[in-house]
């Protein structure tokens, strides 16, 4: 039973959790992505860059009844092949993943894509290539991938957001300081690791960013 | 153009070769599959444990270029998206990868499918699960899995040959030395990494393997 878009309305793009074994910092993955739908994640994205394609798929299988349950899109990340055995709603694919043009034709219609972008040509080129939202990053500096270039700002956020008609997800770095920011500058939601997985509370961490995120768009 | 088992006749097993950057031990890997297939490889697979998945991507279109022009099948290892977006001829799949019922309906009814095994109740599972060849192994024991458990034997592989009527490569150590009696013992083929990629000469080595293989299925 696929939450495809033909049979649910579209994502709301609002709180984007990316599930991230090194930020759970030892604490149940499952615990915490229980306590963010709590709290009002919007999308789910399973993220796991060690182990077998076993236990991915043994955690996208937990993940995927508790964001069903939830009514809300599980997507995974890079891999392709695990979003498909998982009927998972959708898939996200770096720079360095499978090229969109060739992952559409394999996702079907009705599958969400999603593709990280850092320009506007890039954005294009994903666009082309049938992604269905964008995710633009990293905005400020992530913890989660020290080994990533310079953070490249709201700036070229706000001129993808121009350019590119497609709902965009702004990730890397985002706090409960500058999420409204990210959503000013033309983002149709926020995409966090850290700031929810590596909270303390991450349910209170989670309603507050949403708060947030529904807070600006009202405004613009 | 897919070479698929609808358009081709059933692959022959006898020399399995399969990629390894470690084995290949500097020297360009294309080169190296390239000799294989001179010296008779009759399957390659890619197998590309680390890296992004645009690199292994990369080196599978390169691969698959060769391999059609030799007639051979190209099999990718583990990744079922990339096996798709190459349009490779199969994928196999490891125990700790996804799990052969779930990946023969994704892969389609023409893809070869091939999961490794170490047992009878494994073999038998793989072939409910609609596994088109088996490979069996540890045989010997293996440099390019240092991690792996011990070795199973030629006693194993003879109970797997004589209980599941599948095609099976025999894998992990073979040599010249021992590959004629892995055939004996019932393989339809033999499968290697160092034995030919780590080869001082790969062309010869794989011409020397593929002429035992030969020899002992004319006597089987």
């Amino acid at each position: 039973m696929a939450m495809t878009r033909s049979s649910l309305p579209p994502p709301d793009w609002a709180l984007y959790v990316i599930t991230d074994h090194h930020a759970a910092a030892g604490r149940p993955l499952l615990d915490l992505v229980r306590a963010a739908l709590r709290g009002g994640a919007t999308v789910v994205q399973l993220r796991m860059k060690h182990g077998s394609t076993r236990e991915m798929l043994a955690l996208g299988q937990a993940l995927h009844e508790m964001t069903r349950a939830a009514g809300v899109p599980l997507i995974v990340n890079d891999r392709l092949d695990v979003a498909l055995a998982l009927d998972a709603e959708g898939v996200h694919l770096g720079q360095e993943d499978l090229p969109a043009h060739l992952a559409r034709p394999l996702l079907g219609p009705d599958r969400l894509l999603g593709v990280s972008v850092e320009t506007v040509e890039q954005a294009e080129q994903a666009r082309r290539d049938g992604a269905d939202y964008l995710g633009v990053g990293d905005l400020f500096g992530t913890p989660s991938k020290p080994d990533a270039g310079p953070p490249i700002g709201l700036e070229a956020l706000r001129a993808i957001a121009r350019a590119v008609p497609l709902p965009i997800v702004g990730i890397g770095g985002v706090t409960l300081e500058n999420a409204g920011a990210v959503i000013d500058a033309g983002a149709a939601g926020v995409a966090v690791i850290s700031a929810v997985i590596g909270a303390p509370d991450p349910e209170q961490a989670a309603r507050n960013l949403r708060a947030i995120v529904e807070q600006r768009r009202r405004r613009a």
